[in-house]
């Protein structure tokens, strides 16, 4: 029987903590649709009650391992690296660092997780900054987008290896042939935008990647390329941004539906509508930001992930240990012969 | 009887030029709700067949002045400004400089606006650049959002004058007391994103505007604020991310509307409610983004906008003059001790 992938779990990240993410991955295991063992981390006196509660203590596919410590959501990075050295996120990730684990997912503190990664895993050859990467959803499908936060300001060659890996993880997990990669500007024509991004795509018309040139704002959402790349401020505004308008949108048609029985009428009607609308741009699907770059994969879950977006980040997870994400980053970036000039 | 304001429309831009503009200009001058005359700018050639069809010639309320020149919208700033001295836009720009109009619109090449706007007019003492600014959909009603694509890099400093200018928008044109301002970043702690943000919200702190602090994508529509403060690459990428998100979930739903009869059936049931959710967030509502922070009122109209829509850049136009926004931004400036010594 070949060995089966294993994934470390921060079970007290999130804003719930463990009554959360134990559940959810008991659902998930419970499933049975992808074999996995998981490695529950956290203050075992809270793990035991609810673990005992649900599935009837540790099994041979669920096991606790012991942290004292917890990273708080708002606990600043630096922090969290120097003074939170057995907290479940720290030894989420030395489990990957120890090879214990092939891949570790952690639904707290964004900051604090990619600094300690970073720390704990160090970067590939040839990057220099790991970044966030998430499937967003658009028309006929979704893109990958990065870096949505860990890096404000970016070089040029930041820009061009976050497009090396928004192509490995594109290719690799999502089985796109050659992944269409945008560079995210204000502008389609060669003089728009700034200095960076200019040279960052000049970089990226001498490689070997599928570069189709500048995108705009709507063209995350187009279809148009497969991968946009940007710097962690903008990407996070962007994304920000997204969530912003579809909250508004979904409070808005709340609020017009309850507005009279006319329009309450049609909602029943059109239930069934509503969610096959909601079904294909829900957030949960997309559940699951990976931290590229990194000597190990590191999986970030939204702070408030239910058991099905949860379940998803597990799923997320477990491809890019199947597909071994962090050596195909490793190997397209020896082969663009332009970037590595240029690290 | 006291003058009628007077708006000189650049009648040759936009995606469909004249043939969009000549009507839309003739609906709102018939729908008489407002008075004023219009300065219809552009090639009588061009314009003469169109009001005669429609409106029988000019007359005291509308008039052509001649321009024998068009800047195309994908025309470099450079060359409108060079080659370009007789275009409809140039001409329609000096009819506000020279007194003979007291604003004008244009839903052409916003590049080449801006770039001739800031020549002709110049900017306001104290002012180092105009910045883009419009009325976004947001809780509660809607948010004013600047810079959106005027100045790709911004000082502290020239984010402070956006906050002033901003202010005078969403105070005199919007009817608010105290506009809260709010600058865009990825966290809303002190210590997120980076140097020229974190300065700007220092001298924001010291000013008399009612400055909230930093927040996040999201906040651009949730309404906590009433100007939200940001360069001109992220206010153009957050802009254009809204309108793909939009634009995705209403594709998203016709093609869900035509999937099956149970959802065929839905949407028929539910046309008041949709009706009603789109009247909310309609763009055209919101159609008329002000170039802020020169001497003198300059209006862009969306290059594809229809009737309704122009009508409410001239809506615009007309309340900006009322209020003489350019003095009021002169004022407010004026009294921001701490942005007069940093500028």
């Amino acid at each position: 029987m070949r060995e089966l992938p294993v994934i470390a779990i921060d079970a007290m990240g999130g804003d719930l903590g463990p009554r959360a993410i134990v559940p959810a991955v008991e659902d998930f295991l419970r499933s049975g649709e992808q074999s996995a063992r998981v490695l529950l981390v956290g203050r075992r006196e809270d793990l035991e009650p609810l673990l005992d509660g649900h599935a009837g203590g540790e099994s041979d596919r669920l096991q606790i391992v012991d942290a004292t410590q917890v990273v708080s959501m708002d606990e600043p990075a630096a922090d969290a690296l120097r003074k939170k050295k057995d907290s479940s996120m720290r030894v989420a990730i030395n489990l990957v660092r120890d090879g214990q684990a092939h891949a570790c997912i952690c639904a707290g503190n964004t900051g604090a997780l990619m600094a300690t990664a970073r720390y704990v895993l160090k970067t590939l050859p040839g990057i220099d900054r790991p970044a966030i990467i998430s499937a967003i959803p658009a028309k006929g499908g979704h893109t990958h987008m990065l870096d949505l936060g860990a890096n404000a300001h970016c070089t040029p060659q930041q820009l061009a290896q976050f497009a090396v890996m928004g192509t490995v993880v594109a290719s690799d997990v999502h089985g796109l042939a050659k992944p269409r990669v945008g560079l995210l500007n204000i502008g389609t024509e060669e003089i728009k935008g700034n200095e960076t991004i200019r040279l960052a795509g000049q970089l990226l018309g001498q490689s070997e990647l599928n570069y189709v040139g500048f995108v705009e704002g709507y063209d995350i959402m187009s279809g148009r390329v497969d991968v946009v790349v940007t710097d962690g401020f903008t990407g996070n505004i962007a994304l920000k941004t997204m969530e912003g308008v579809a909250r508004m949108l979904f409070d808005t048609a709340r609020e017009e539906v309850s507005a009279n029985w006319l329009n309450r009428l049609g909602a029943v009607a059109a239930a069934p509508l509503f969610r096959s609308i909601r079904r294909r741009v829900d957030p949960r699907r997309y559940n699951g930001a990976s931290l590229v770059g990194l000597n190990g994969i590191v999986i970030k879950s939204h702070g408030g992930a239910d058991s099905f977006a949860f379940g998803n980040a597990i799923r997320t997870a477990l491809v890019e240990v199947r597909k071994g994400v962090p050596t195909q980053i490793g190997d397209l970036l020896k082969r663009q012969t332009i970037l590595e000039q240029a690290v």
